[in-house]
């Protein structure tokens, strides 16, 4: 896709904050051609190199919660204060299609014409790791183009809730009252990771629900094991329609950035972050090679079958397999 | 350890009931000797291919919460409803030599003195994958010789409780009623595994408290995402000392599984688990492998650093590790 010195020239715009450079950034580390790779890494290389820092915010909610409307009243609310935004999405699932631009520019109308903004959709495919990849990858190229607010949306309820954790400082949970069902179709282990728990849609004849909402969760998060961070999530109310709450959420994620810029957790947290995506991604290649092996291919559903109908022990399956694989290899 | 006669006898034995041969079969799979493996499969192949089936029952709770004095309690309601009772435990962190059998039969008064009891305290060490095996192929083993109802104790608050729930068919939480932190100290996700939830020592002064907690409990998980099962966790009380409650329990368990005989959830869940064994077992083999390559252990602790120190992303320094470790293999 690009000369060496074409990538030089990108580099230099990208660090102008030209938002098409940018664009053009992503669109090369989100490339599945090979070919392209070595260039992505250098680029990421690059940004990595320029050490730039935001504050890297995980947005996630059962469809229909509202984060795009809340994500569009946030960053404006960011950018007021003085802030860059960049919105990515996060959803393996998805087969949208890079149309969908156009799509998460209806969503965010505001936001998405506002120079001060970003927004990229997520890639249209690949695995989870993939997906991983591409968008920490895109993150630092947010970071060394100068938007110092990353909102990381997940689309979607599973997976990609639980790895935002994995590339995010803080993470907020958008969550919808009703009668005492706020929880559902949220999975195991997600409102664990969130920071901030907002209930959205709460004015006019929802506000009441929501209230006691609030106190419903405020009770239940008591039984619930503290965030790393040694707090218990603060339960907010918000309509984005009505702009109400958005500048309290502004600032209380502002004031949990700052204090934990202060006490260390947001290095701490990249450093486990880099150190887990590293093994992340030498596990999934270990694995990938082993189960691309041909050998492996033709044994394994065997081997499954026999584990299944109690022929095997799983222990006494997998040892004959490894030793099977990788004696031929070390012969 | 034994020749091939001896390990028929051995069967033969533990097929009557023996316990003494119990134990001695038990010592074998859980014996590090790798000139002991064979035979020790052996052995579990042949309890595999009888397909006795027991409930699985794990037991997990803090340290104080009263484990041994419940189980103890709901070990002897069973036998005299005509079971036979084996308990195991899991302690991967443990360095407890087999000296504390006499620790474990002092936990388990009554249980220790009765025929239809047997109780075997968690082997001394070795990684949780390790532990994990040993468990899975005692329980073979316990259920080969004829004890229907086998409860896995884990000891201490860890990784073991999630473990458990890979081995069992049923869970139980204790917990102590205290200020409204009943789950204080209780890891992410346990508390999701539980199937039923026990407030322990609810008697005397404490038995207020206990219904309270029994009810903030209530409400709390109507917040928490449904069991596979797609049953909520029932809170039950008892106080082993006073025997309240020990009947109730049994009757619950009892009826539970029932339900899941007869709805196929144990058997799925069993294929389930033996497919994760299996899995687990190949992932954590190969990792093994990988991590104990020369060229690995060589490489790996400067890569870490030059990913700590923002250097390389994590992404391309396990791609370059894994072309330099896997690029050699297959010159």
């Amino acid at each position: 896709m690009e000369s060496s010195t074409q990538l030089e020239r990108l580099f230099t715009q990208l660090q102008a904050g030209d938002r098409a450079a940018l664009g053009k950034a992503i669109t090369l580390v989100e490339s599945t051609r090979s070919s392209d790779r070595p260039l992505a890494e250098e680029l990421v290389q690059r940004c990595l190199a320029k050490g730039a820092k935001a504050l890297r915010l995980g947005i996630t909610g059962v469809p229909g919660v509202g984060k795009s409307t809340l994500i569009d009243a946030y960053g404006m609310a960011l950018i007021d204060a003085g802030h860059r935004v960049a919105v990515l999405a996060i959803d393996p699932s998805s087969s949208r299609s890079s149309g969908s631009i156009l799509g998460d520019r209806t969503r965010m109308e505001r936001l998405s014409g506002d120079e001060a903004a970003f927004i990229r959709p997520s890639p249209s495919s690949g695995a989870l790791g993939g997906v991983a990849r591409r968008t920490r990858e895109a993150i630092l190229l947010c970071e060394a183009a100068g938007y110092d607010r990353i909102v990381i949306e997940t689309v979607g309820v599973g997976q990609s809730e639980l790895e935002v954790d994995r590339m995010s400082d803080l993470n907020i949970l958008l969550m919808i009252s009703g009668a005492g069902d706020e929880l559902q179709g949220i999975k195991r282990g997600i409102m664990e990771a969130a920071d901030v728990l907002v209930l959205t849609k709460a004015s006019g004849d929802n506000l009441q629900r929501a209230k006691m909402a609030q106190r419903d969760l405020r009770n239940a998060i008591m039984y619930m094991p503290p965030r790393d961070s040694g707090r218990q999530p603060e339960v907010l109310l918000t309509s984005a329609l009505e702009e109400l709450g958005i500048q309290e959420l502004l600032e209380h994620t502002e004031e949990l950035y700052a204090a934990d810029v202060a006490s260390g957790r947001v290095k701490r947290r990249r450093q486990e972050q880099d150190l887990y995506w590293f093994a992340h991604a030498l596990q999934e290649g270990i694995q990938e090679r082993f189960h691309s092996d041909p050998h492996v291919v033709d044994a394994l559903p065997a081997m499954q079958r026999a584990v299944l109908a109690g022929e095997m022990s799983p222990f006494s399956a997998a040892k004959e397999l490894l030793d099977r694989t990788y004696g031929r290899c070390s012969e």
